[in-house]
């Protein structure tokens, strides 16, 4: 079973994936797919960190004040490789992961890129404004302002969205796109985890 | 414990809504609504069948070939009643319900009418293309074509969403607007009925 979780930045997704890969005792992957993707491709691997700072949350980015291009479309990423080229190496390594142990993928549009496989079950994360807000401010050492923090989030769901719509078929963040969605805020985190948890043993893929 | 279920033409939510409350044995409104709400409004029943046809699916008569108008905004519906008076009726039926006793509500903005109650757990249920199409030449004995099927699969979704935009302060068919979503085409009918009651004896309304 491959687990995909996207997520709205401050939704808990990243925590609940981590903890539901820990309570299955599987693989998790998230920012390791960057170490990975370097060493497979053979290519420098500051090339995949800035493609996926670019195409990530702008979080840190935003903090410092940093300006963060927009997701260029079919623009150039340093070193003469396109977005398009990166996202498609970084895929090759996901599908390639998937196949051989069970894991959870955190983003990077997994579910969209492992769509023709049966076993992958494919979770979207949201929650409340005001605790994606107060997460929010905890990454950033509990010293942003509230209203920085939900500029940081609107920021978080453009961004996500535009990287998703792009490179897949379907609508980031809208229930059809996945084939579960868990309003993170309703069983928080640990509640969570153990609801997916137990899903896992039911899917069926069942069509009436 | 209130529930409601916004869902795809063709996912099986109405099924899935009405199976719930058999299992958890408390009361079901889908278009009894429009019965109680005429008797407790002394007004026509008509008059709310007409509105909740203008909002519906469209699908019968979409198969019969009629025309039907547009979810007219702010529009004269017939009696001289507006089609928002119409709805605040029903709203304040939907909400008195809600107080009496626990129940199932399918559609009609219930999650928005109720956005204020503890209790209220709301729900979306989608599920992938072929299986809707399917059930959509069901509920047509098996009469209609498939494309005449995706043509109405289509269209009811867009006037459930227009219907919903339209209503409450939130997006149609948006993970973020509900509490938890579910593919049925995943789990099937029976599988996901037994997911959500598990999932109401976890509901913590939790913020970390």
């Amino acid at each position: 079973m491959i687990i995909t979780i996207g997520r709205q930045l401050g939704s808990g997704g990243r925590d609940i994936g981590k903890k539901l890969s820990e309570a299955m005792n599987i693989a998790y992957y998230d920012r390791e797919l960057i170490e990975i993707t370097a060493k497979e491709s053979g290519l420098n691997r500051k090339l995949f960190e800035e493609a996926d700072e670019r195409a990530r949350t702008g979080f840190s980015a935003g903090i410092l004040g940093m300006r963060v291009p927009f997701l260029s479309e079919g623009g150039i990423a340093c070193g003469g490789l396109s977005n398009e080229m990166l996202f498609q190496i970084q895929s090759d390594v996901i599908r390639s992961l998937a196949d051989k142990q069970p894991c959870v993928f955190i983003g990077r549009c997994a579910d969209y890129i492992l769509r023709d496989r049966k076993d992958c079950f494919s979770v979207f994360i949201c929650a409340n404004e005001e605790d994606r807000i107060r997460r929010i401010i905890s990454y950033g050492d509990n010293s942003i302002p509230v209203e920085k923090a939900r500029d940081l989030m609107e920021r978080g769901d453009r961004r996500r969205a535009a990287f998703y719509n792009y490179y897949s078929n379907k609508t980031w963040g809208e229930a059809s796109s996945y084939h579960v969605c868990i309003n993170s805020s309703v069983f928080g985190v640990d509640g969570t985890v153990s609801l997916l948890k137990e899903m896992m043993g039911k899917v069926s893929f069942y069509s009436e």
